[in-house]
């Protein structure tokens, strides 16, 4: 729970605009993370939560998961993405809720590896926004760390 | 001039976002949508603007050129964008400026043609964020207009 708080610490310091969303990080573990925002400041013009929001919380989870993991091995670094694909796939009239889960520790494991040693390096993350227990968006993100 | 004031209204109406991230209609033509934000709301721990913002001013320029030319035809129906894929290639450390030109406008009569005859269309359209004469970030995006 001291993990959460200090990440959406980081976050609603680091990027302003987390604050105007709403983000709060739910759990923050090794092998999940989940951030969420309130519906109320992410309405679109259908009364949904506007893709925008649904992108920038989805971008943020799997931007916390790295963060989180560097943080632990007490790495610094720059976290970006480089490219994104998204799939709309229902929408969301609720709680916005988008997790990320680490299924393959090895390939984390080797991007850190990589980024100790080169100081840089890149991994793929997907990023699932749930309603109602479906998943309504996916993001697949290309995130590149460098010093 | 004054369709882009009506445009302005519509986004800081409908999507209340927009007014935190700070969204004007700088140019709203048949042809070229131009959707602005400044910096300062948007920012992340590099101190350029968050990826999330630029994706947000971008989906919203493409959803304009549609919005633009469907209320030229008094033709009501949702537009949501169903799929996109982003490139950042550069960082934005001022303005953000986002910009749709219609240089297939043949692709849109099509889409504008199907969709009142049945009622739902799907268009892509590319968006791209501009920084000193140099493009940031490419959206693609599919989106769909239904009833």
């Amino acid at each position: 729970m001291h993990s959460c708080f200090e990440l959406q610490n980081i976050l609603h310091t680091e990027i302003p605009l987390t604050r105007q969303i709403g983000i709060q990080v739910e759990h923050c573990e090794n092998d999940r993370i989940v951030l969420t925002a309130p519906i109320e400041p992410n309405t679109n013009h259908k009364c949904t939560a506007f893709g925008g929001s649904l992108y920038s919380v989805a971008v943020l989870t799997g931007w916390s998961m790295l963060h989180h993991h560097m943080q632990q091995q007490q790495l610094d670094g720059h976290i970006v993405i480089q490219h994104s694909e998204v799939d709309y796939k229902l929408p969301v009239d609720g709680k916005i809720i988008a997790e990320c889960v680490m299924d393959t520790p090895e390939i984390l494991d080797k991007f850190l590896k990589t980024y100790k040693r080169k100081g840089r390096a890149r991994i793929n993350l997907q990023v699932n926004i749930v309603f109602e227990n479906t998943i309504a968006m996916t993001l697949k993100g290309q995130y590149v760390v460098h010093q």
